[in-house]
Order: C-alpha cells, then structure tokens, then sequence
C-alpha cells in the first residue's frame, strides 16, 4: 500500500493580500499543488478583510487536508498600527489552522529565503528560481506573493526533514533553518551544480 | 411570551491575560452574566497562548450565546513587537466571534472610557465605579482587566442603544460614541444623581 503524501500549506498573509501555497512531499519528491493570492479589497471593512483570510484558509484546508502549516512572519514593520493590521491578519490565519488542530509553524522571510536559496538576503527572483528548480515548475509565478507562501510551504519541509520536528520543539515558533540547507545538499546532490 | 435577552460579550484580549464580560440586556434592565479573565503563562509557547484565547472565546460563545461580539482595541503601543502579538491575539478572538457568526465591532479604551462615564481619560476606578452603578455590582473586581472586558459590552450596548446598530452601518470597525453618553443620561434619568 503506498504511504499517502505529506500536505503542507504555506500562507503569507497581508493586509492587502494574502498568498498561499500548498505542496505535497512523498519520500524524496516535491510536487505543488497550489499557489495563488487571495486579494483583499481596500474598499473592504477591515473585519470584512479579516473575514475573507479565515474563510479563505478554512476552505484550503477543507480542499487540501494539510498535514502542516507554516505561516512567514516578519517581526519587523514600518510603524505600531501596521503591525497591529499584520498580526491580526496573522491571528485569523492561525485560528483556521488551529482549530482545524494543524501544527503551526512561522518562519521569518530572512530564514524561508535561506533555506531556499542559502542566503537569507536573496531577492525574490532567486527565491523564486530555486523553488522553480525544486518543484520543476515550467514559468514565472503570476504574484511573487504567491511564491513566497510556496517558499514557506518548501522551507518547512527542509526543517521538518532535517530531523527537527515542529510538534516535538519546545519552542513552536522558534525559528529553525541551521543545517538545513546543508542537509538539502545532502539529501539531494543531483540538485548541486558544479 | 417573554423577549429573550441580547447577550453581548466584551474582550479585551491581551499577550498574558484576557478580560472577557458578558452582559445580558432586556428593556431597560442591564445584568452581568459573567466577569472574569483567562491567563495566558508566559512559560507557553506563543502559539500555545493564541490557542488557548481561542478556545477560550469559543467556549464563551458555546456556553452564553452571546447575540454580538466587542472588543476593545488600542489602536497605539510601544513597539511594532508589542504591536504584532496583541494583532494576534485579537485576531485569534476575532476568528472565534466570525466562525460563530456573531457581528464584531472593537472600539478604542479612550471611547470606551467615554461612553461609560462620559470621560475619555477616566481612571479604571472610575470606570468601574459607574458600572458598579450600571449593573448593580456589589464589589470591586478582582481584575480590572475583566472589568474592562465588561465596560466594552457595555459601551457596544450603548452605542446600539442610541440607534447606531452594528450591522447596518457601513465601517463596522468605526468607533461610535457620540451621543451614547446624552443617551444615557436621557434613559435613565433615575441613575443621575441631582
């Protein structure tokens, strides 16, 4: 009987969009299954916003059935107020994870881009190149939001299959890439070009 | 047949600890229904806390049924940092109040602070004094943590009093207090004291 597929969805949420992306890893192979941005009227009440990140998260995971969830989360921002819209857009994500009882993971955008690419201040084009290598994926992403949902998707099956598993962390939300890249090498030396 | 009661539960969520009140209104008769909080120990994981509001308001809901949801919401803070985590913890709140289907509306403690005793900058004391007044309390709080929770569904039961309902108005999130106070005062002229 074979082994069903490891789901992880990856969101990046905003204020103003959302992007996800959902991937699905058996044994050595990733395939993506999904990446989009769901975009968030401006002209939309906030709570109505608020509203369409938990229902649009709720109807993936009803879609999609992911096993995990990673969430990329800057903890950096322009000012308080921003950062408040931020996190509550984060919390309302989170929630639909939780209560559908995910294991939650975040990755802040420096780490995601290190896993991928091996350097924390790539541009989203070489994020974006290497998920394309990864996943074999045939063109450009239509919004670079969407891949940076898939890069969080991608950066916590590096994590998880460098032998540091989310649940068993004491620390959920602790920020974990050290020798995943080196261990992505490893595991996969027809990907090194030399 | 008798009217059922509008039960309104109040939040005001925070990174250690959550004030929740709930109050049932019928006529002119407002009564507590419950007051307390929920700690949030800062030995858990950031997660772990964001689940335990959300479970916590969800459970509220399953037990009280409350008809609308407030909360109160300080729109400024001490750091993008500080500023994140309280998004998500209202966020997580605001996502059990929208699964339930129950209307949000937040108001900012200054307004709250205003509709209860007409003054924006009243201390807690203060504030509590009037809704020991309001609802007949025999006590002080043992939190004035929870005792903020109740003044903001007391402040929303205001508010709608004065002919402002919730649902109907086009920024749910706008903060609405003008005229609440004089409202009042004019229909409940046996609570002012001459």
């Amino acid at each position: 009987m074979q082994k069903l597929p490891k789901i992880i969805l990856g969101i990046d949420p905003g204020t103003l969009l959302m992007g996800y992306g959902i991937i699905a890893v058996q044994g050595n192979q990733i395939t993506m299954r999904q990446m989009d941005i769901l975009r968030l009227p401006a002209s939309q009440d906030n709570f109505k916003r608020l509203l369409l990140i938990h229902q649009k998260v709720e109807a993936l995971i009803r879609e999609f059935r992911p096993d995990e969830f990673a969430i990329e989360a800057p903890f950096f921002g322009k000012n308080v107020q921003s950062m408040l819209k931020l996190g509550r857009a984060q919390g309302v994500a989170i929630a639909a994870a939780m209560s559908a009882r995910l294991p939650v993971t975040e990755y802040s955008p420096r780490k995601i881009k290190q896993a991928i690419t091996g350097n924390g201040n790539a541009d989203k084009e070489k994020v974006w190149k290497m998920l394309q290598h990864i996943l074999v994926l045939p063109e450009k992403p239509r919004h670079y939001d969407a891949s940076d949902a898939l890069a969080v998707a991608v950066c916590h099956h590096f994590q998880t299959q460098a032998g540091l598993p989310p649940v068993a962390s004491p620390k959920k939300n602790a920020v974990r890439t050290q020798g995943a890249w080196n261990q992505f090498l490893k595991n996969n030396p027809s990907r090194v070009r030399r």
